[in-house]
């Protein structure tokens, strides 16, 4: 996304990538939240269409969170404007460690780190976390690892650094491949909180980061107007270029 | 998007304008079509956090159609590929023809003056009919318009015209401002039928085509993967010059 002089704005790219899983009843699922659900409701012959009725919770599959998640007095997903929707992107990869640690939680000098491999993060980019949980997605208990106690264990944005990115470098908001921004241990949801407090964005479940490079990708966002949605699932495209 | 010989694309745009509805339960829904509803799952106070389960059909709100909805073969919605979410679109304005017959179906000769005064449809365009209805959205009984008998009263696109344009002009697919990209009064579903045969795009309850010149814009839509879906609702971003 290049700006230029006169508000015009260019998308350069060469491949779209869809960084959204399928999404059918047997998807990982957050304790407590509602399964996802198909139900027939007309039929070809009898009514010359098919179509069903789906049923899912605001926080499944790939998704955004809103700010009336985290905050009494927080928007819902329905007005966040088109043009925050559109955003350049970088991905931090942090899956040697997150193999290492399955409570590995980003540090500002892993942050420091991939700055001084490629350059300082910009104002309004989106940071995406690649874990390597996308590939668990299709085992469900892998993919939420909760132990015993019923605790999660997978890796995330540690809170310091989450504030460190809001605060020094201004991003528009975080991305990640497990089920949630914060780490499986942070209970008190801190970048969640830390992003939406400023209305950012905040992607979960994403898959295909493997295709992404660490610069260069434009992500769209396609979001259902849900009215004062918690969230809602989401379409994201990443243009590469 | 402006191919260029090695395969780099390039979308050029000043504003991005959301043609997708807010969903709510209140929306314009098709008769024997699931209603829309939200249901809190978590509150805030006691979870940490607040989300809801939200219910809906596949083709309510604005919607895309996929091939199984009209062909017992059909690939559902989650086998498009992402680049073929991305296409240019031009915009047919009918609304002058619409207030004087809500039955108005889109002709040939309608595309043959819309390309004198523009161009030939280029291959693997959206068109996308304005007729005005996108204006009754907040009045249901209107919107859809059905007379005593049930029958439906809106405009669309005629069969001809559908196939003239796929086969003639071989466009990616249609979208409209109204419940059907088929006029009320056709029970067969024609243009669904002529486009979805190719796996195209159809696309259905826009809205904010007046912010949209007639060429010139590029679509991002955003689905739902529902696995087998009819359809999904959409999120549609139009990225204009």
């Amino acid at each position: 996304m290049i700006p230029s002089s006169n508000n015009l704005k260019t998308i350069n790219y060469t491949q779209i990538v869809d960084l959204s899983h399928v999404i059918d009843p047997n998807i990982p699922i957050w304790q407590n939240d509602p399964l996802v659900e198909f139900e027939p409701v007309a039929e070809l012959e009898k009514d010359g269409y098919y179509l069903r009725r789906f049923s899912m919770g605001e926080h499944s599959g790939t998704h955004i969170n809103a700010p009336s998640s985290f905050y009494e007095d927080g928007v819902g997903i329905e007005s966040y404007p088109a043009q925050s929707l559109v955003v350049p992107a970088i991905v931090i990869d942090i899956r040697d460690k997150a193999i290492a640690n399955f409570d590995y939680a980003l540090t500002t000098a892993d942050v420091f780190d991939w700055e001084q491999q490629h350059h300082p993060i910009f104002p309004n980019t989106v940071v995406l976390l690649y874990t390597g949980w996308q590939e668990k997605w299709s085992d469900k208990k892998a993919f939420l690892n909760q132990d015993e106690k019923g605790k999660f264990h997978f890796p995330g944005f540690g809170a310091e650094t989450s504030r460190f990115l809001v605060e020094q470098r201004a991003i528009a908001g975080v991305g990640i491949d497990t089920h949630g921004v914060d780490p499986g241990q942070d209970e008190t949801f801190s970048s969640n909180r830390l992003v939406l407090k400023k209305a950012g964005i905040v992607l979960e479940n994403l898959t295909n980061l493997d295709r992404l490079s660490p610069t260069g990708t434009t992500l769209v966002i396609g979001i259902l107007r849900l009215r004062g949605g918690s969230g809602t699932p989401v379409s994201v495209l990443a243009f590469v270029p």
